[in-house]
């Protein structure tokens, strides 16, 4: 049964297929927590946030280019469980002075889920011997992480607001 | 309209709620990683892990008491999403080499969650002036952290066994 048993390759595509799908999602979900936001800087964040994703569904067809495959998506219920959770926020804190710190936290928990699945991915590509791939994955877990770290501050600073 | 706005208190509570279910639900999902793992040192990491969790818990219930609230969890959509995909490559992954990468994998977006939410709780209860419920949800953090490290530590010798 060697031939058909399932290996690293597939578990790589599969994850792949599982991110293409969730940034997707991320693509249509942060205009409008970027709407929601109360504050300038945190809209603008999301808006920049944005265009970071799109760059990392470019380098996802790269990758999906780079074994073979046609770009495609999987659906994946962890980043509709995040993103849903994240819904709810919005709609429960609309209006009232909590509503950023709950976007915020929204959008780390999608970071974090980001931040994994890259991670899973960059040392499957190494492991797999895609050298190429790695380089791409990398650049985008290193701006996941950035944003995070970002968040963290954007938080801090709508916390400072409340206080004053 | 001030005394029924929902406020910074709130978010804390709802979020507290949030990991609490997610905890529980990952009380329950360890077993069935542990039993699922092929190599002896990862089935032993989710048994300890699971000990840990059991102690999360505790000092979640600890941060309930500080607030005057009872222990209570509130659905969790994203943690059962990210159990939901580690509970599918358990099944499409059984008895293949590939199943304790895919079992590393699901165990690091479990932590991955973990750690947005304490960092998210850590930071509020900062702003929210209880110092108690910070030292206790950096401690859980800082295992929470501990654990991701040691799964990637773990997926390298996993890889290795495979290389060798």
């Amino acid at each position: 049964m060697a031939t058909t048993e399932k290996t690293l390759d597939d578990l790589f595509l599969d994850t792949l297929k599982d991110i293409y799908f969730a940034e997707k999602q991320i693509v249509k979900a942060l205009p409008k927590m970027a709407k929601a936001a109360q504050s300038a800087e945190l809209a603008a964040g999301f808006q920049q946030h944005l265009e970071e994703t799109e760059g990392h569904l470019q380098r996802l067809n790269q990758v999906f280019d780079l074994i073979g495959k046609a770009p495609r998506g999987k659906t994946c219920d962890a980043i509709l469980g995040i993103l849903e959770e994240g819904k709810s926020i919005m709609d429960e804190y609309k209006d009232t002075a909590a509503l950023d710190a709950g976007l915020v936290a929204a959008a780390q928990a999608v970071e974090h889920y980001e931040i994994a699945r890259y991670g899973t991915l960059k040392s499957w590509a190494a492991q797999l011997g895609l050298d190429e791939a790695v380089k791409l994955l990398d650049a985008t877990l290193s701006e996941e992480v950035a944003t995070d770290e970002k968040l963290s501050q954007l938080g801090e600073a709508d916390a400072n607001r409340r206080a004053a």
